[in-house]
């Protein structure tokens, strides 16, 4: 089982790049982890063709079976323990774990529909600094579900 | 009047450090902004002695007539847009804004007390990410606060 985590657009503050690179050296200690950043390089004028374009390459990564979850304002929202918990439970499912953060035009609504999502908060975040709360948070689980010192309630 | 924005502990991460100053240089348009680092060279065996004493640290920054917010995970959710709603009538108060985030101890049981406090989300995030994000969400409440076009609901 592999996670993967695609995000559309490549990451462009050099800082961001340093603490996602931190984190997924991190992660790969306990999962088979994939970052892809998929590249846009010049976008549709139409909104919805550039989301129905950009959902393309996403499912370009993904497989049958996997399980696909975004990245979402209105997504569900979870503490750290209880994203471990979630987490800890796909572990035995078959199929990959598939993580989804888009661009400022959110997703493809084909693409979305019946998929869980979750909120990494109320507040919004920038699409770059997300990937890092995202790694981080996934290190952090992981950490929780080895039983680790990382976390604290 | 002036926003202040006090963390317990310097900041380790020179990645984290380049984009706390990132924000700062921004929000420095919009607003007279102080952040500060409160240095913990030793800290105290006993928890509540050293609690005590990053309290009285966080006080010496602070006059009577302030207000005090704690970055707190049992605190008060907002969207960006009613966090920028919410500031913008603190502006027009008298006294300063002081926001403070807590070391991994959390914070003196005497000092909250009475005090408002947000949290930034439901899941944990790292005492030093979480200073990155706070005043990202500061420059962006300024933003919207003067209408410019930085955040997208």
């Amino acid at each position: 089982m592999v996670i993967k985590f695609i995000c559309t657009g490549k990451t462009q503050e050099a800082y961001l790049i340093t603490g996602i690179q931190l984190y997924i050296k991190r992660l790969k200690h306990y999962v088979r982890f994939e970052f892809i950043e998929i590249d846009i390089k010049k976008p549709l004028p139409d909104k919805l063709q550039q989301l129905k374009s950009e959902s393309q390459s996403i499912l370009k990564h993904c497989q049958p079976g996997d399980t696909l979850i975004f990245l979402d304002d209105k997504g569900k929202s979870y503490t750290s323990i209880k994203f471990a918990e979630w987490i800890s439970k796909q572990l035995h499912k078959p199929g990959n774990l598939i993580f989804v953060a888009g661009s400022a035009y959110g997703f493809d609504a084909a693409l979305v529909k019946d998929s869980p999502s979750i909120s990494l908060s109320s507040f919004t975040f920038t699409h770059q600094m997300v990937r890092l709360i995202f790694v981080e948070q996934l290190y952090r689980a992981f950490t929780i579900i080895k039983n680790e010192k990382y976390h604290h309630e």
